[in-house]
């Protein structure tokens, strides 16, 4: 294998797929990335045998290519080295059998390889049939809802997204049982099959940090068990959570006493400020309590203090309310929404609260209250 | 007390004087910053007994001062409170004896205070003469100096720096006795005593972050066991290291086999590159050979692979030689250099290597070798 190829160029995939080697690798052949050159261009592969990433650069892109193979080279200094290379064009060369000197005019590193025939076989093969949504729409779906799931291994299916698909309806939840987020997509076409899959946390945010915030069409495969996202020239599979997901619907309530219209910057520095006195605290906790056309939320601290904190709202109601939640929580679940207005819906202090934005019903954050006597 | 006064305003002072306030400290007042308003302005103060600073707010800025007097507000909160409140102006007044409430229209805080009569009694008195130079200067010194100190408690006077006045030389000197940074300031005026005296590092950090990078000048008042730095409206004081600091003039040789020229960047980041592959080893060891015209800058590491890096060079000799180096310190010296050009002396491979700027003869910087044999 030789070929020279442009820093930014290699840099970029390589970033890419590795994003799929774990730090808690057993398996020291997957600690390394496969570089596979053909006359086509260049294949890169990781792989945690969880997920597994596929790039390829086109030989369009690769300054020339003097001699196909493949190898795999270990992850761990690669990004490192391509980046403080000191010229634009680095040059890639497998000398003795398993050693790649990677250099310039000036700088040489050669790197102790593997046997890129030791590498294990990963089926990447696609669908005919597949979901088809924006990146921007992708990544934004994430983002809100993935700090919703649960950090607890005792309740694996919980630390995944939950996807359904049903015709041309896309709807992802992520609970931890305190709070939940739920997003629901219009798809442009219709998809044949029924779906229900969960696929872990983690390897959606390493998904997100692939996607751009851009209009291009990511292809979801969905197979038995795993999901195959195909963005531009990268393949990203991962394996799906086995189990039946909790069934949510039922846990947001469809009908309130309480509807309050309040500003979202305003509402959220007023909680920011009560949780600081509770910031050292597991649960840090504040109270809201609606009176009249304000939110009041306060918090106490014996050893330090108190804060109160008031906000001007429009209600429905005029019976004045009082409800306790987590501060964190509550601003998780703000830092969603993305229009200047809010909607939080109440029923009594121990029925959940549901927040939406004023403009968009695509997404619902809902939050347990904590009782406080 | 009682007073109102610009968010940006009490801000900035009491993130000066928070700096005083250890997250070790055992005594529960100096978690406290005392507050003491008379009819001249404010007073902040907070210290760890070791290190105490104090600023001062003229009448002038200060919005209106309706009551006089003074209290103890814990620090935990303090700076945190200020930033997120959601006013341009904040009041501050003292309610219940020992309650501090600070307040806008819609935000309220009450905490809990001590008593000011409670907090130690510290004297920051100043002396008739004093050295004295340009904030930016000591910024600089402290910068080019205080990364070589030792972090070993076992030599707690190399925990500090040293500092040196004769007529109008100071001389700046931190060692870890693996490495030493010497740094020469030619002062605008005699001062009459000899000074040797040893500042803690940390002190110097935290100095280091009060000071801008500005012509204003700095008072460094002198006494036998402490020192005292006048800055703006800011008093800065600090104990001495007791003992005497080791004689590091003879560590550095005036003669030398190598005389080298190279431009800074090329073997600053041809450094980087070597030691990329030693960073896991406690001594990132790069071995550096000058052969004709060049620098060779390698390293190797068995499971890894190894590198060699090479630069042009101008040279006084035309013979070859050999030295090892830790990567990290020559990185950390090679950072405080703001010439293009600088200037490698050595003489044999167990000898010091000495490093200066090609254009500032002030700062020298000193690196043991380490022998690999």
């Amino acid at each position: 294998m030789k070929f020279s190829i442009k820093k930014n160029i290699i840099l970029e995939q390589l970033t890419n797929v590795s994003k799929a080697i774990s730090t808690r690798n057993i398996i020291p052949i997957l600690n390394g990335i496969k570089f596979e050159l053909t006359s086509e261009g260049l294949y890169l592969l990781a792989s945690d045998s969880d997920l597994t990433i596929k790039s390829f650069i086109s030989n369009k892109d690769i300054e020339s290519i003097d001699e196909v193979g493949s190898i795999i080279i270990q992850s761990k200094y690669i990004l490192d080295i391509i980046k403080k290379m000191p010229s634009d064009i680095i040059n890639f060369e497998v000398v003795d059998g398993l050693k790649i000197m990677i250099y310039t005019e000036t700088s040489q590193y050669n790197l102790n390889c593997l046997n890129s025939l030791d590498y294990p076989k990963i089926d990447l093969s696609l669908n005919e049939k597949y979901v088809s949504l924006t990146s921007s729409e992708l990544k934004k779906m994430i983002k809100q809802t993935i700090f919703a799931i649960s950090t607890q291994e005792s309740r694996p299916l919980l630390t995944g997204l939950n996807i359904k698909v049903n015709g041309n309806i896309l709807e992802v939840v992520a609970t931890d049982s305190y709070r939940l987020a739920k997003k629901t997509i219009n798809l442009n076409s219709t998809y044949d099959n029924v779906v229900d899959i969960v696929i872990p946390g983690k390897v959606m945010s390493e998904l997100d940090k692939i996607l751009d915030d851009s209009e291009e069409n990511v292809e979801i495969h969905i197979f038995n068990n795993k999901v195959l996202f195909k963005y531009k020239n990268i393949l990203f599979q991962s394996n799906l959570l086995n189990g039946s997901y909790p069934n949510t619907d039922n846990f947001i309530p469809t009908e309130f006493l309480h509807v309050i219209t309040a500003n979202l910057n305003d509402y959220f520095s007023s909680i920011d400020r009560a949780a600081l006195l509770t910031q050292s605290k597991e649960k840090n906790i504040v109270k809201m309590d609606i009176v009249e056309d304000e939110i009041r939320i306060s918090s106490y601290a014996s050893e330090i203090g108190k804060v109160e904190d008031r906000i001007k709202i429009k209600r429905n109601s005029n019976e004045d309310c009082s409800i306790s939640f987590s501060a964190k929580f509550m601003m998780d679940a703000l830092r969603t929404l993305e229009s200047d207005e809010i909607i939080i819906f109440m029923n009594t202090d121990s029925k959940p609260i549901v927040i939406k934005s004023a403009t968009d019903e695509s997404l619902i954050q809902l939050i347990l209250p904590i009782k406080t006597y």
